[in-house]
């Protein structure tokens, strides 16, 4: 029934509607999103606040030549169906449908493909500096629209510091829902919420002005500090110094749910060369009272399902734990254990799961906001002094720490754990989010220690490991459920392998989660009269080179299996220790992530399509030992 | 004649010195310090601006106990001549002797091993969160130092918005010598630029606080609103609303020079619980005025020498260019050539020798300050609209900005060129400055296109060639002269080699600056009856397979060669290559970096312990030519 929305093919079309139908139209969106998070699991709370917001903007500015930047890029959705994508909207985080963030190859209107948070300060001041240079006639406007939650990350800062250079126009919407992910964290935060108490926000500011423009003004030799003084006290006023100190305009804090509001104050904007910094205050959830109360399990909940007259959130059927768990709960243990332990997440203590830790050992739980790279050498300073500290984050995010795990961690050999969750393909979030890049990115570090846990039996012993050894060391899982492999699990040794199962026609090695699937690959072939082993690696650093050379040397052939990129990874790292002993690797063959960017789908059809599957696996070893030759 | 400073076998013994004696002291340590840069090249100017910081924060706290972080640790020195190692000083910044730079291994007063800016804040707030866990009893007090060039970096924004958790005694010195390594740039520059105007500095304060005293403070409704605006104002006279905005308590600014002053201040922040931000003013060079007038040329000056009464720079031979030199008259060039180009540089705009270009391209010309997170995401806006932005940074430096080279580049494909100055082994520096580890961290992302010339005439064609490319490009390079090898060089081709030699004994394969070595090795074994190839990849990726591994399958051995990281680096993409094709690469032998990390030195003298001089060379070709095994 969604009538207007399906009228609108180009935001153009916004153009001519009242304010009355803009107002159907958000109503309209918010249902397609509630239908949307009846099928399947998706951000949701995050894009029912923006609703309003997209709606003004699109009707506001023309980006077919303006330039729109959606930081982080989860609230998007409003946009995509206010860009021609209403119809496959349905498709929406399925295989070859709708990506859930921006993409460019979806439309022009999506400029970058994001899911990180917090470069969209630094994104739009470039686009509007190459604007200025190549078509400076034009006039165009930048805008980036970030939360309050990627507000904090140290690049916005850093934008912020050299956005003053820009003279032209650029329009940074601070959208302002109280809420990270999880609940805000941290100083800015705090600095928010004393804004959205300024007088020019609660009504008061008219009164005040008056006033102010009753304060003498005395002769010297002070009168010139206290003129600024008055400006400043009026800059105060409108609240947002720090952003005028930066040099940008601050403007706001309104009612981001008020599109008429919006629109005027988006024209007014238009008008003011240099940065301007407009603080719009929205509500995660707007429109749907279960997640306005609950936006953290609104943030991305699990499908719905329709209840008599109401959505519920679906409850799952029992299914294998999955590793995010059992890595919660092996935090939680060994926190219990031992009161050296603490654990940091950068904002996603829910993702983490670490609520039950969060609530039992408040003092010893971090959230810093999504502040990775101080969070990793904030870690280095605790274990400096004798604290052990977890670092729990998902791979992709931990790049954005790559220098201090470098510096402060690995250089110093200091013992920092890195629960390095999300390992892998991370399903339909896509390539932004995927873990594929960790095993070549970590291991370059000399006194890094890196594991990846073949079962769910592993996981604990790894963490337990990893808490009394005397360095750095990270532990790569995915964004899957964990079966415990039946067999009597070694205790895990520095750089020591498991033989799950020895075999003379060939040997599968796998450094992770994969190895259940390994498996279930060499009963499929022993009935086909193959007697094929599984290694369970462990390490991928220190490899085990033994076992695995010693594999390579004796055995026809062998596989390594990955969920990583194969530049550089693990199967790489076995090349090198086979040349390094001057054993011919000619029949090795590295299943996993080849050098391509891999879409969104899920993590089963993806893994399939890149013959990580159980018959990808058996094909591969087949054609091995039928003689043909290794080489992809 | 350093009678003083001889005395010091620990910083105790400042404890029952006069203030006078710590002046003389003062005096003492500009000496030894202008002594050792008549002996080599060293970082000078920031070193005479903290003597008097450095002698009054070791009297007013004892670092056996409290916790002292020196950011960035260019600043190190005067430190390490009160904390008893005033013997070994002459030795600093040479093979085995003193680190340039905090290094835990040399004295327990040096807490990290540091070099990039910005951890301070995040490790000081870690350490002193440790011990509050750890000591609760013992009240120590944690300080880190930090300059306002390194200020700007957005993971002190992170630190200092988690900061406020921190209920104890946390001390942040802001070292303000309005410098950053080159001029300061943005906004917080500005601040603090605002803020050493303020009255409380320039002695106005006593009259403006009563002035502020005679505003009238009027009745409801906006009593309430008022009283905070004169709280404010008054905050305001101490300046550092920002900061406090940020949780921490304000103090300054002072003068840094001033050793009576700094006692004084530092007792009382002793007393204040919370974290305090103490605003230091110091001038860069202070004390010795060539380097006091242009402390941008005494960052780190070549070697001094005695001109009569006088020190001067010395004046260096005539010798081939160095890399950096001509990668930034390729820059000048290609500039000139295309106004589409523009260049970025984060504060290292004399490092990177972009002077030239600054002044005959100053709209061009991009220095962002320490913030390369925000560089490289700017970078990649401009080149989504057009432009063709060349980021030149140290290779060890764009560590930090990983994730937006994966994000915000490759991700996007978008056509920014990478110029990573100081690849490989930084001399003396050391650990935190050498960079190694890029091949590794770089190459894992798709659509990345990674080059290292062979020699001096390399680079410009390979810029040349990034420029014209429609993607992501990075060009690496040492910082070493750069030879031109004699020979008619072939046009860059996108994944070509060249192959330097032919030979049919083996051969050797270098990716980088190395190859000239390659050669002198080669000459020196066809001496010897040997007939050794040499091939420049040129491209680390996409590799030359059809080359390399043809070399692999067809001759008897084969060296790689590389001044990076051996774990995931060349010689491990040339390992793939040939298991990719099924190719027998057990008689190929990886030169580079062990998975250590390797010391300060001369960059020669490094690379021969690592086996990578002619010698080296020399000899591992003798050993696989004798048959001997390959491995390591």
């Amino acid at each position: 029934m969604s009538t207007l929305l399906e009228t609108i093919r180009d935001p153009a079309d916004l153009r001519g509607m009242s304010l009355p139908q803009l107002e159907q139209l958000a109503g309209e969106i918010r249902d397609v999103l509630c239908g949307l998070i009846a099928c399947r699991s998706a951000h949701f709370a995050s894009n029912l606040g923006v609703v309003e917001l997209a709606i003004a903007l699109h009707q506001a500015f023309d980006f077919k030549r303006d330039r729109l930047i959606w930081d982080t890029g989860h609230q998007i959705y409003p946009h995509k169906l206010l860009t021609g994508r209403h119809a496959e909207f349905q498709s929406m985080r399925t295989k070859g449908g709708l990506m859930g963030y921006p993409n460019p190859a979806e439309s022009d209107y999506d400029l970058f493909m994001t899911g990180h948070a917090g470069a969209s300060v630094s994104t739009a001041l470039g686009l509007a500096s190459g604007d200025d240079f190549l078509r400076p006639q034009e006039n165009r406007h930048t805008v980036a629209v970030i939360g309050d939650g990627a507000f904090p990350s140290g690049v916005v800062f850093e934008a912020l510091n050299n956005g003053r250079r820009q003279s032209k126009k650029l329009l940074v919407i601070l959208n302002d829902n109280r809420m990270s992910i999880c609940p805000p964290v941290g100083s800015v935060s705090d600095y928010l919420d004393r804004l959205r108490m300024n007088p020019a926000y609660t009504g008061l500011k008219g009164e005040i002005v008056k006033m102010l423009n009753r304060v003498p003004l005395l002769g010297d030799p002070a009168e010139r500090f206290l003129v600024q003084l008055k400006e400043a006290a009026k800059a105060g006023l409108s609240g947002g110094m720090m952003f005028e100190d930066m040099g940008f305009r601050y403007i706001g804090p309104i009612d981001g749910h008020n599109i008429g509001l919006l629109r005027k104050y988006f024209k007014m904007v238009q008008r003011i060369d240099g940065p301007v910094l407009l603080h719009v205050v929205t509500e995660k959830g707007h429109g749907f009272l279960p997640a306005a109360a609950d936006p953290v399990t609104y943030h991305a909940p699990p499908q719905f399902e329709r209840q008599q007259d109401k959505y519920v959130i679906a409850k799952k059927g029992v299914s294998a734990p999955a590793y995010t768990n059992i890595a919660s709960q092996a935090i939680f243990d060994q926190m219990l254990a031992n009161p050296k332990v603490t654990v940091l997440t950068a904002a996603m203590c829910q993702g983490n799961k670490l609520e039950k830790v969060r609530e039992e050992f408040p003092e010893r739980f971090f959230d810093t906001g999504i502040c990775e790279a101080h969070t990793v050498a904030f870690a280095a300073g605790q274990a400096k002094v004798g604290m052990r500290p977890i670092v729990d984050i998902y791979s992709t995010f931990l790049q954005r720490a790559y220098d201090h795990i470098f510096q402060e961690v690995a250089l110093q050999n200091l013992p920092v754990t890195f629960m390095m969750d999300r390992g892998g393909l991370a399903g339909p979030d896509g390539p932004t989010h995927h873990g594929v890049f960790d095993f070549g990115y970590m291991r370059v570090f000399p006194n890094m220690v890196l594991m990846a846990p073949g079962d769910a039996a592993d996981l604990p012993a790894m963490l337990d490991f990893a808490l009394k050894f005397d360095g750095p060391c990270g532990i790569r899982y995915p964004k899957a459920s964990a079966v415990a492999i039946a067999r009597e699990s070694k205790s895990i040794e520095l750089g020591r392998s498991e033989t799950l199962r020895s075999g003379l026609d060939g040997v599968i090695v796998v450094c992770g989660a994969l190895a259940q699937r390994a498996l279930e690959a060499s009963d499929r072939l022993r009935d086909e009269g193959l007697d094929v082993g599984v290694i369970n690696a462990r390490f991928l650093k220190p490899l085990d080179t033994e076992a695995i050379v010693g594999a390579i040397r004796d055995l026809p052939w062998v596989v390594t299996m990955e969920e990583a990129s194969l530049m550089g990874g693990f199967g790489s790292a076995v090349l090198e220790a086979a040349a390094d002993f001057g054993v011919d690797a000619s029949r090795v063959r590295r299943l996993g992530i080849p050098d391509l960017y891999i879409e969104h789908g899920e993590r089963d059809e993806l893994l399939a399509d890149l013959g990580m599957d159980v018959r990808g696996i058996v094909a591969t070893c087949q054609r091995l030992a039928a003689g043909l030759p290794a080489s992809q």
